[in-house]
């Protein structure tokens, strides 16, 4: 099953079922008038989308109509609680090598918390105060949950992973270093996130959905040149492991979105990769400096996860920075 | 004019305006349903408050009854973003003393985003899974904005300061030192925080309400005995100084609650602390040993700020540490 959410007059937007290819949606919001509302009440919703993405799917829906997934909203334009992790240990490897810093080794997942009042859209232009800043895109992929009670083992975890999604993590790179170095973390670093348009099952994933991960490329280009297409399954820690981890002192209120991080690969040098931070950290390593820029007003980023059968899945983030 | 959130069927409560005295309430959800909506318009639907609250104080309010800050809920029982400052200078010299730690010298307030889809109420008992976590409370302030641009200063800050609140920031400190070594931030010692039922306009607070600091001394009681009662007037940075440095790449969304960290004072051995950590911390730079233990289940704690008029302002927190 594949959600959406369209524009209305909510800042909750209203929800559609998407058709497998992405193509078309039917309007679902006599079911639930938004996918918050649909998490937080998934035992008795889910069926109920189903029968309706199954009538969608052969053809029995009357009034199905096109779906442009690059003019839908975030499948949750806004939502309680956002949870980031950093998973992907080729990626720390390479931050740490390339800055000379000493490994975070703390024997559990890397996680902070996130702005989660707005995300944008996937075609939605993004804001920034300056270019000074380091603007900077992360792809990764993303988990929805429904409430997960506090305490909640990991194997326990996987059956409240209702929704996957694909996420831009906008981040600034010049003040980042500044507050990892506090021990606080990212406030002024991490602004609004992005979220591609369709929230995708697990079981709609079918064989790319293994071991709590995506097992999908996730292609990136940075003004609408190739920059990287590293694949999900090089987590350290499954979703599952991050929702358990979240999960570990609060209960996780229905609408908790989990983040991979940055999506990052062994074979970088092969696959590339999926944050301009880190092209510049192997740039540090190649060429003794960073030759790499940090993005400009006007550059665009696209991403995409793809299925090797070119099967549509999340639908492109494709978003052009801003002066705010 | 003081407001406050009563029990209702929605998880937003449902809104009151409260006597000067705290004793009476009347009913404000004819005009907002709940605080969080009333800070969302709060240009339309203050001056509807205040006309109320100036009826209810002159006695005009035919409908008032009997309001207990007891059994209230928190006044926003959940909102889109809560960021914690620790702007006590004191509280950070004394831990890094103690634990022979750099100081953060970053020149910046410190602030972290917690978890703000639950705040408890002021008598609610608080469960944690474990007293190995090392159960601690934090007595501190916080304010709730209404919309807040990107790149608002400071000077300008001060006017999207709506209302003023009491915390209790419950912490987990086991596991704090380890977040904070990897960079990314409390999560797992971080859990729900604790708000006093009643939320004050700047202008209620009067002469305690001065350079964006509450000049009031915070009583903390930890199984009703006294631990400490310092002033809030010793930030570093002021709130408008903390909602600047908040808003200074993201919008801050109307509810967000901007919190001062930990109050503490200069004098603490006179005054006492608002947080066993820093407690143990005197223990270390006073007998080179941390004697005093954590909260147990069945602990309580206790904090009100009090006008130098034994005038009613917050309401008490008053709140019991079960196991979960």
């Amino acid at each position: 099953m594949k959600l959406a959410t369209l524009n209305s007059d909510s800042p909750d937007g209203r929800l559609v079922v998407v058709s497998e290819d992405n193509t078309h949606c039917v309007a679902a919001d006599g079911i639930a008038p938004n996918l918050l509302a649909a998490v937080e009440d998934w035992i008795n919703v889910a069926p109920q989308l189903l029968a309706l993405s199954d009538a969608l799917r052969s053809g029995e829906v009357k009034n199905a109509v096109a779906f442009d997934p690059a003019s839908a909203r975030a499948p949750l334009p806004r939502s309680w609680q956002w949870l980031d992790g950093s998973a992907f240990p080729q990626h720390g490897e390479l931050m740490q090598k390339a800055f000379n810093l000493p490994p975070i080794d703390s024997g559990r997942p890397l996680m902070y918390q996130g702005m989660s009042d707005r995300f944008y859209g996937p075609s939605d232009a993004v804001p920034f105060l300056s270019e000074k800043a380091g603007i900077d895109f992360e792809g990764e992929f993303g988990v929805i949950v429904d409430t997960v009670p506090m305490g909640t083992s990991a194997k326990d975890a996987m059956a409240h992973i209702k929704l996957i999604v694909q996420i831009n993590d906008w981040s600034l790179r010049a003040v980042a270093p500044v507050e990892m170095k506090t021990g606080f973390g990212f406030v002024n670093a991490k602004p609004a996130c992005s979220m591609a348009a369709v929230a995708v099952t697990p079981t709609e994933l079918g064989d790319a959905w293994k071991d709590g991960r995506v097992h999908l490329p996730l292609h990136v280009e940075w003004n609408d040149k190739r920059f990287g297409e590293a694949i999900g399954d090089e987590m350290e820690y499954g979703f599952h492991e991050l929702v358990a981890h979240a999960a570990n002192s609060r209960e996780l209120v229905a609408g908790t979105i989990i983040g991979s991080g940055t999506v990052s690969n062994k074979n970088y040098a092969d696959v590339g990769s999926s944050c301009i931070s880190e092209r510049r950290a192997i740039d540090m390593i190649d060429f003794g400096e960073a030759r790499t820029p940090f993005m400009s007003f006007g550059d665009t980023v696209r991403m995409e996860a793809r299925s090797t059968e070119g099967q549509a899945l999340f639908g492109p983030i494709y978003q052009t920075v801003i002066q705010n």
